[in-house]
């Protein structure tokens, strides 16, 4: 047996596709992104609850965005007795549960956040991950349009608590029963419809990324991409492509946009819900002054989850970042939601209305970590002071020092490792340490400890400075003081910094 | 088809066993913890970092504390490639492959803390949850005993910081080793005796609920329980049991404990190893003044977790709080730990020395609530201020109110039901709110608003005071101001209470 064909028996350290770890710096930023956004929602009179990662695969149903393959996309795995359990894919069907499960006792209107991760079984790409981190708010219980328009203008809130600032973001606002107005308009009512008529909206979702001319062959017939792949269309006729474009262009006025839905949707009772859903939203947001371009009514507004019933919102960010292939992009959707009022009465029998908000917290850290927004470029937190361990039988000794840096506050530790005195201090720069502690024999002897500025010590070893400026930043990068002194020379040290 | 018989399609909503929602308060308090123990982690010199939910399951390997089921355990699932994933049951064997991922760029020792939910697939019952959170933090790379008994005085110290008193709690120090020693010396090395040894170690783990009489039927013929169920014994002979149990005894004074290792284990290497470093961790404790009983050696401290190589921990909480039925009993274990020399080193081919401590928040959390402790006892935060909505046609004017409360950092909200006055002063109740703002047409007219301290109007509605008394005291409860006034007044019952 040669080398190249031996089997080792060793463990493979990597992570499946689509997952990640995270470092100090990351965590950090994402506590401080959820501290923000948590109160936020508090201000907003939301209050915490949260639900376990794991439910009945039944209680979550089959909402996925990804409306290509309706049964997949979840992470499902059989309990003891056989029932099907699922990883949830978003916080909102959780929630649904919760809500149902505890209707009797919650308030009502009931308006709660939570955060966490939630997992996508699906293929992952370039910034899409299986694991990622959303922040949600509802509202249950309330039918009011106050309660949509509200959420948009917490999503505004929030952005710009984060950092973002106006005019780098907008939260589009749309009705979902404008476009099943348009669906029934046209024709594709019905449950021998329900294929097509999701054909139509996703390509409807494409507005942004193709034109008025993409999503006329997206609802014709088919388009073609650059690399030559066939997307098949929904097989309207000319009219028919014509009619959807018209109710759906962003660039055209509000005043046009309501006059366009009185004459074409005249006879649709749900279109004409949804126009005046979307009227009062306006007024609501035009009256709290969201109008200023805050927040803005835009027609192409899909949001791809099955569930939602009336308006839907979409946040996104307007400003451009480098792509993958060093073009500039614009970064796009960071959170998004609307009314899901089937969502609890799956559970209860009768239709319980219901609005949510939720932001893509991943998905935002990457974009203000694009532009190096103050909230998640800190500068990193100093490492410890590290107190040396030059001689093993003195550990004791040395274990004291640290105890009477960590009660005075100081974050402090031990040298743990077999190295010597070089590559312990090399140890303390790695961690980012600005002080280090130094008891040798001779020191020991003395009751002294040796305090180094490290920070200082490496300002020195690049200086060209003449020799008596030299010698005095030198003291200062090195000292001895008795070891009584200790805490009070460190603390004389890291004040420095 | 009758009633009974009539098929429903509601979805149910309902948790799987083993899973369980949070409210706001548990949620609160949860936060305080980890950030004691982020704190603590920090003030000992440990950085962040966090790993997937999700790993492949090669990489987490079969470590499991249920030895019975060395297969189970685990929610596993296959991935789009057939390769298997699992949910991480704990965060060292994570730990484990991110340290032999990075290994090269970290710094060494590498110490590291992370928190966070993990699961076990195993039968639920009182207490015991599929779901909980654990917080660790770990030193891989060092070798030294110092970086355990360093892990066992963090452990005393995060307790302390989380409030449990001095004397409320032990951290029990054992070193597996000796453990070794004693498998050694009655015969049970070698690969055949495998399932023998983790049926000793097994019934050493029960010396705490069964005592010495009954550890001693675990090791020889078995042991039948109160309910008649019989537990398989290990099939010692009388002088193997008696050797065992002599080398166990938690009430031994160290000092006889040490003569026992040196009579009884005299032969055994990998006995007089642990007996050294037992040794070593006794001497570093007592030298930082942890052997006040803040930390005890322990001989019959086991761990269940395979992977352990040397020094184990078990933190315990000693006082008592009352059981399923009624009897106090004692709470035991909230956390421990231990060094893990092989588990980065199936990953790489070379063992790197390792050890950690994980404390088990959920746990914790139970038993600090048990006894009322204050960081997890803390009053609820007062609800929103709530903004009345008597008027539809108002909205905007009522929007108004909300956003200057909110502008000023108030948290409030405008009430989005459908209920009249009476059922949104109830709601306002509900939510703990202690202040609600209220404009009836009457207002309206005059430009003005009404502030209701709710708090003051339950005192009223119980008290039964003189009438001037009454009369001021009901002016107080509500009162008019000018909408311009709305802030100021809000604040100055805010501040009533």
């Amino acid at each position: 047996m040669n080398d190249d064909t031996k089997i080792t028996q060793r463990a493979s350290a990597k992570l499946p596709r689509g997952f990640g770890d995270r470092g100090p710096a990351e965590i950090a930023a994402t506590e401080k992104m959820l501290a923000a956004i948590k109160e936020s929602y508090e201000l907003y009179g939301f209050e915490a609850v949260e639900t376990p990662f794991i439910e009945f695969t039944d209680a979550l149903g089959k909402f996925l965005p990804d409306l290509d393959r309706p049964n997949e996309g979840v992470f499902s795995f059989k309990d003891d007795d056989e029932s099907w359990l699922s990883l949830r894919y978003d916080l909102t069907a959780p929630l649904a549960r919760f809500v149902a499960e505890n209707f009797d006792r919650l308030p009502k209107p009931y308006r709660s956040y939570r955060a966490g991760y939630v997992f996508r079984n699906e293929k992952p790409g370039p910034g899409r991950f299986r694991q990622f981190m959303q922040f949600d708010a509802d509202t249950v219980g309330s039918a009011s349009v106050a309660a949509d328009a509200e959420m948009c203008m917490m999503a505004a809130d929030t952005l710009e608590r984060l950092g973002v600032k106006r005019g780098d973001y907008v939260i589009k606002v749309n009705n979902r029963k404008i476009l099943d107005g348009v669906l029934e308009a046209i024709g594709l009512s019905g449950e021998a419809n329900a294929a097509r008529r999701l054909i139509v909206l996703r390509a409807i979702d494409k507005l942004d990324k193709f034109g008025p001319e993409g999503v006329k062959l997206l609802l014709g017939p088919g388009r073609k991409d650059e690399s030559g792949d066939f997307t098949k269309g929904a097989g309207l006729d000319a009219g028919q492509q014509e009619f959807v474009v018209g109710l759906i262009d962003p660039q055209k006025a509000w005043e046009d946009h309501i006059a366009s839905i009185d004459i074409r949707l005249a006879d649709s009772e749900i279109g004409q819900e949804g126009r005046t859903e979307l009227e009062q939203i306006a007024e609501l947001i035009s009256q709290a002054g969201y109008d200023d371009g805050r927040i803005r009514i835009d027609p192409s507004v899909v949001r791809g989850l099955e569930y939602y019933t009336g308006p839907v919102f979409e946040a996104e960010l307007t400003f451009e970042i480098d792509g993958e292939d060093g073009k500039p992009i614009r970064f796009g959707s960071v959170g998004g939601g609307g009314r899901y009022d089937g969502l609890v009465g799956r559970f209860r029998g009768e239709n319980i209305p219901a609005t949510g908000f939720s932001i893509g917290v991943s998905r935002l850290y990457s974009a203000l970590k694009a532009v190096r927004s103050p909230i998640v470029s800190a500068k990193p937190q100093q490492g410890p002071v590290v107190v040396l361990a030059l001689d093993k039988g003195e550990l004791p000794r040395y274990q004291k020092f640290v105890s009477a840096l960590r009660e005075a506050g100081i974050r402090a530790e031990l040298y743990l490792g077999q190295s010597g005195m070089n590559a312990q201090l090399k140890y303390a720069d790695k961690r980012g340490s600005i002080c280090a502690v130094i008891q040798g024999s001779n020191e020991r002897e003395r009751d002294e400890v040796a305090i180094r500025d490290l920070a200082l010590g490496a300002e020195l070893a690049g200086s060209s400075k003449d020799r008596a400026d030299y010698l005095e930043l030198r003291a200062k990068a090195q000292f001895a003081v008795p070891e009584s002194g200790l805490v009070a020379a460190v603390q004389e040290v890291l004040a420095r910094h």
